[in-house]
């Protein structure tokens, strides 16, 4: 699991229906654990199932090292190359729970 | 929209993909204002769709009156009457930013 030495400086993640769930979830668990806020974006049901699975699994690589995450979900519009489709974007964040940011020591390893 | 007259004691809201994604969020945002956790179950992909749309609705309804949403997915097993499905369970809760409870004062109403 290599994905923080790959963490890209922005944070969106194109997911499709075809993305594999375990490779996306790896990507945002280095992400999250830079501190790198993650945005999802997925177009169609296919797609956003993935983008759900993935961040359920994720949740599993950073529960163990004190990161809790929450997703923010939207509705947004996504340039390809040739036109704008409309589907959803879930913004992933570290969970705050009763005023305890639980992430903020494990942010610093 | 009523969805607080109708808020179940019970928080669990099964979706399904012929679900109307704006009656649902109707549901979440009434339990939510009700202070009642809602825990909703998707079993398939176009019904994880449906629940993340209702989730995007439903924080519409709520931003305006001070009440931040964030949901956090992972994998269940519902009961149906015959069988045991395999899907994901969504949780919603309100959104706490940097240690200020957001949605505190706006429970209360």
């Amino acid at each position: 699991m290599n994905a923080e030495q790959q963490a890209p400086e922005s944070g969106c993640l194109k997911v499709s229906s075809k993305s594999s769930p375990a490779s996306v979830a790896g990507a945002i668990a280095g992400m999250v654990k830079d501190g790198v806020g993650v945005e999802i974006q997925a177009v169609g049901a296919g797609a956003v199932n993935q983008a759900v699975k993935a961040i359920a699994i994720s949740r599993g690589f950073l529960s163990p090292i004190g990161i809790e995450i929450a997703c923010i979900p939207s509705f947004g519009r996504h340039r390809d190359r040739w036109r704008i489709s409309h589907g959803h974007s879930l913004a992933v964040e570290p969970r705050y729970t009763h005023g305890t940011p639980i992430a903020d020591s494990a942010l610093g390893e």
